[in-house]
């Protein structure tokens, strides 16, 4: 079939350079030391019980919640999520919530319902790639704005939200904690001002937080959510797959009437529901009395992983190389000498050095600063993090 | 928030008319006889089996297949995929196969691949309420298309393609095998022709397989589907909903390139991949030795459920109420005496005689006739199917 048959939609989607990467990488094999991979670690699986729950849940019931489910979710899920985030100091009910295939589902719907192709969203420059992605789809132009170690910067936001029309729909979308793939967190001050953002220039925010849980040690908990100050502006996005596992595809998306109300429709057209198995298993999870000592046993993890890339790069990167201090998820995000191209960097550290990581490239809509890696901590053992950095470092040098 | 702030698709979605008789449903309770929803029946589930894998999967490997995973899809059971369709007589590999969350999210996938908001859609009528909602969402133009015992009616389809600009996308979207809602099977002689018209026409087919495993016997086993024939201009929906259990929301989509590439992109754009503990499970089941006699299995029981309600509906049913004689799937559709009203017969079938079903409206785009009622013969008793029906008969009976 020729293009022409192909809907404007069709058109706008393009293969993410993750994938590039990818194919470079499988043709290493598992010797191959991954920062690439944003995903948890396997380690971290609550293997037994989730066994015994899936176990429980297929065995009885007499296959009853083997059935089509609600499009908003399993409801005793829905409301431990709403309890959740009411914990949080958002205040939300259960009729706010849509449980969602992964976050990436709610980006997808939110923008469904909110965005045509003349209008505008504005990310965080870099920002995360299966955001872009969605984002792309949808036609709107894509508005960069500057980030720094606070965050998004406001100025830069404000002044880009002000060029636009009155009457476009303005979309921010931001990861408030721990960013993806910056490791940022948005400062307490700056939660409060983009309030003011929000209502002066009519603007809706997706505040995307998949890893404001995976913070390391109570000292670095992050302030309160955006979304705690006005909900209707404010689209929440949680998800399980970084507390419990990826697999279940368990997110949810959190907004004020009558925007939920689209959203549930619009995912009715999506796909019906979420599977229900793996919404039950993830309510019997995150309902259980292990919960809460699960997910500390993440932060420690996750902060044992991140403390060991510090360390690494702190002993074995050269002057001139510069990186970003997470004190929470998965991220580091390096910054190259300027003289070093980061496609050709990428393809030598995989075949020579067989380190894999992303390059900034993925994370950056614009022909904007483009030296710079994404280093994921979260899957690699201490010793193979350490050997990893290691081995990158000795290709910089190899190159100054 | 007000509407303008809403996108054109969101402003597009519609409630389905299911929703309005799930809430009247509600209302009565246990007690209810259910002709409605459109559901296996969970006597059929193959709980142990299910257990067992769920089990294994859950406790093996380390937690290594709870990750992320493709988004084709599971790759050993994107494979059996291939290999069973090409049992079938259709000429894909596993490169045209993409697994998607139910079938649903295959119809949504589709659209918004080919259909830009200009384009036309056709579909005979009545047909599923799901691709409805999807299509609407499109922004497209739905052109109903009649229907008789045979199957759509290709000289109206015909009629109607002809009057569309040749520039224009024009997808055809049909349930080739015991049609949701009718029951209807599209005969071999008009299967073979419509290729003539995609052809001749430039358009695409949606061919939705939900129910063609589902014949009762083998004189019903229906003529091999339409994709045989021209894979570029058709694109196949499979799904292990009705063959497995829903809350795997396994279904899959198979479509020559370069289509199944951008549907494998905008699955990527939409949720990642589907959940692959779901998929493995699926997988394991399919692949076992047992799954070909659960197969047979679900042919007798639901043929025994079908044979019920035709026995009833012969026995009780007044003069001038009509309805089909499926020979496999789900459902019968049922025409009312003109006189009758649906929406206020449904709302006293509910209310008064305690059983449910469709009106169908909900499965009509247009104004044309719409005193039909959709029996689903798949989740009661052949003793309950029996009693309904009975009552509905008395309530027939009451209006003449």
């Amino acid at each position: 079939m020729s293009e022409h048959n192909l809907s404007d939609r069709a058109m706008r989607l393009r293969p993410s350079a993750i994938r590039h990467m990818s194919r470079l990488a499988a043709a290493v094999g598992r010797e191959l030391i991954t920062f690439a991979g944003g995903m948890p670690n396997p380690l971290t699986f609550p293997l037994e019980e989730l066994a015994e729950v899936a176990s429980a849940e297929l065995r009885n019931y007499e296959g009853k919640n083997l059935q089509y489910g609600l499009t908003a979710g399993f409801r005793p899920l829905v409301e431990w999520i709403a309890q959740y985030m009411q914990d949080k100091g958002i205040h939300v009910g259960a009729e706010n919530i849509v449980c969602t295939t992964g976050s990436q589902q709610a980006i997808d719907l939110v923008s469904e319902i909110l965005i045509d192709s003349d209008d505008f969203i504005f990310v965080e420059v870099p920002t995360y790639v299966g955001a872009l992605a969605t984002f792309y789809k949808s036609g709107a132009k894509i508005v960069p704005v500057r980030q720094d170690h606070e965050g998004v910067d406001l100025n830069d936001l404000e002044a880009k939200l002000a060029s636009v029309q009155r009457e476009k729909q303005k979309l921010i979308y931001l990861i408030s904690n721990f960013q993806n793939p910056t490791g940022i967190t948005l400062t307490e001050k700056r939660r409060r001002m983009i309030l003011d953002l929000l209502n002066k220039y009519d603007a809706h925010l997706i505040e995307d937080d998949p890893y404001g849980e995976l913070y390391f040690g109570n000292e670095n908990k992050p302030p309160a959510n955006i979304q705690r100050g006005a909900p209707d502006r404010i689209l929440y996005l949680g998800t399980f797959s970084k507390l419990i596992a990826p697999t279940f595809r368990t997110g949810w998306v959190a907004a004020a009437e009558p925007l939920i109300r689209k959203i549930e429709l619009a995912k009715e057209a999506a796909d019906l529901c979420s599977s229900m198995l793996d919404q039950r298993i993830v309510y019997r999870f995150c309902s259980s009395s292990g919960f809460a000592d699960h997910v500390k046993g993440l932060r420690s993890f996750y902060a044992g992983r991140c403390q060991a890339m510090l360390d690494a790069l702190e002993k074995s990167m050269p002057e001139g190389v510069r990186w970003t201090h997470p004190t929470g998820g998965f991220f580091i995000w390096l910054t190259l000498p300027a003289h070093i191209d980061p496609e050709s960097f990428l393809e030598e550290a995989i075949a020579q050095r067989k380190v894999s990581f992303v390059i900034g490239r993925a994370f950056i809509p614009d022909d904007s600063d483009r030296n710079f890696l994404r280093l994921a901590f979260s899957v690699e053992t201490p010793e193979r993090i350490q050997e990893g950095i290691s081995r990158l470092a000795d290709l910089i040098r190899s190159r100054l």
